[in-house]
């Protein structure tokens, strides 16, 4: 079974929501009215062994990263963080003190991004842990940024640097230790109409693919703009594939990819807060029959779009 | 470890909370503030092996409990449902038709109760499924009830028939199959001032204790008033113990447990819609070292706090 039919046949139920709900399914946030507030939710899991192992990675690391995956679609939204309710399912023979320092630093971190703890649900059983977190926010100004409005001639920019975030280099490993870019958003949303934006966490090929798919567009990426992280090259190093295609097919970048129209793209600066924003490919029309995501590399155009992961282990 | 050695330790953090955090962790619901609105959120999982068996129950029955156990906390603070989000980790073998007919079930059942699905993750991996909903509620006009709220002479009262819950009898099991009080406890908060109030999961005396720990009280219960379900008359004799004993024991009955001043029990019906609503004691003030909840029974006064629960399953 793939995950995306059946979020596929989920989504086809979205014209039966009541109109109280603003985001339905499919975005990086839902949200829903309570008088001329939007609140926006989304929920997302941690499970050992499949987005962290806990016999490699600190109990803080684990916490923190079940927080920040959260706040990354916060990010995405250009909205800000309002409190988080947290579901933890834990092993049997976990331990208090390990359940404790993972509590805490959870409460630690959501603190950090101003995203108070407020309530949460416990259970042990016999199997892997589990958290599931679930972050409210609220647009605070800024019209959320939806998946679904690109426009045609659209330049996409990416935010850091992309590829390999599952390789630890000199004790920074980009998918536990990623900061969500919800202050970079901001900033960015100050500066220019953003169209339409997603956070990567399915890599930049697939992510880039929910934007077009949404927008009813295409996009193009050039291969040679895109911004290599160290890790994407260690990757390139150890598999002997080009880094670009870590860069375009590699998961759990936490990185905003966003589009602006050509005529405020200058305005987008180069970086921000030390944090490069890069051009990296233009949004079409979407021919029939054509691929949603195309990188044009060595003078070859190569559909994109399937070259992302579903998980992050096997 | 047990779950409340975790959870107290949480709790001990609520006095750092912000200000708009306005019900912090240890009630049915958490709340934060948007503008001048309460924004009501319950999280709690449904795990297979734990709260259900899948091997014996039905998928649209795990689907209906998944959403209708968050319901009965929304009953609990009287507010009203307003649309949920669901984490789902899901064994990698299970098929795409099961998948889809959870997603169906649990869209249908929150849909009956207004509470429609805008958000959710999907996971899969080789463990148990584990299904984790996040409900969004707000209070209609309904200052919602907390735990806190008791006074010393109010009078306790629950609804329904207690105990028995996991036992099937002709078809119907309480603890799959029971109906959120949501209407119920709308129509009692229009009819008398609710000082306190606590959904039933872990048991009425363990229930009734962190409604008296949290108001800091201690509660009086007569084992004669207790509402005796078919099924908790079934438990006892299979066991042998009496009947009372199960109503006061036995967790997930998702039904209500609700204090009032004495001056306003007359107001409080004797059923509500065919559901029994039944006096069942005292609140009292708390003496030091004695126990939080106390059942009278066949002349003797018995400690009951500690009677209830902490999992379904072992």
């Amino acid at each position: 079974m793939r995950e995306f039919d059946l979020l596929a046949h989920v989504f086809r139920q979205n014209p039966a929501l009541p109109a109280r709900v603003t985001i339905p399914p499919g975005d990086d946030m839902g949200a829903v009215r309570y008088g001329e507030h939007d609140v926006l939710v989304t929920v997302d899991q941690i499970a050992d062994g499949v987005h962290v192992d806990l016999r490699s990675t600190a109990i803080a690391r684990v916490a923190r990263k079940a927080i920040t995956r959260n706040l990354s679609d916060v990010a995405a939204m250009a909205a800000l963080p309002v409190g988080a309710v947290v579901a933890c399912a834990l092993p049997r023979d976990f331990g208090q003190a390990r359940a404790r320092e993972l509590s805490d630093a959870m409460r630690r971190v959501a603190g950090e991004f101003n995203c108070p703890l407020f309530g949460g649900d416990l259970t042990f059983w016999d199997h892997p842990l589990l958290i599931s977190v679930t972050v409210l926010a609220e647009p605070a100004g800024v019209t959320p940024v939806t998946r679904g409005g690109a426009r045609p001639g659209d330049v996409v920019f990416v935010t850091g640097q992309l590829g390999g975030s599952i390789h630890e280099l000199d004790g920074y490993c980009h998918h536990l230790d990623f900061t969500p870019r919800i202050d970079l958003a901001r900033r960015l949303a100050a500066l220019v109409t953003l169209n339409s934006m997603i956070d990567l966490s399915d890599g930049l090929g697939r992510d880039l693919g929910h934007i077009a798919a949404m927008s009813n567009l295409a996009a193009e990426v050039d291969a040679d703009r895109l911004p290599l992280s160290r890790a994407a090259r260690h990757a390139a190093t150890l598999d002997g594939q080009p880094a670009w295609r870590h860069a375009l097919a590699d998961g759990e970048d936490y990185e905003l990819c966003f589009t602006v129209a050509v005529d405020q793209a200058d305005r987008v600066p180069s970086q921000i807060d030390g944090v490069a924003v890069t051009a990296v490919g233009r949004m079409h029309a979407c021919e029939p029959g054509a691929a949603r995501v195309v990188v044009r590399a060595d003078e070859r155009r190569i559909p994109a779009d399937d070259l992302g992961w579903e998980h992050h282990t096997s």
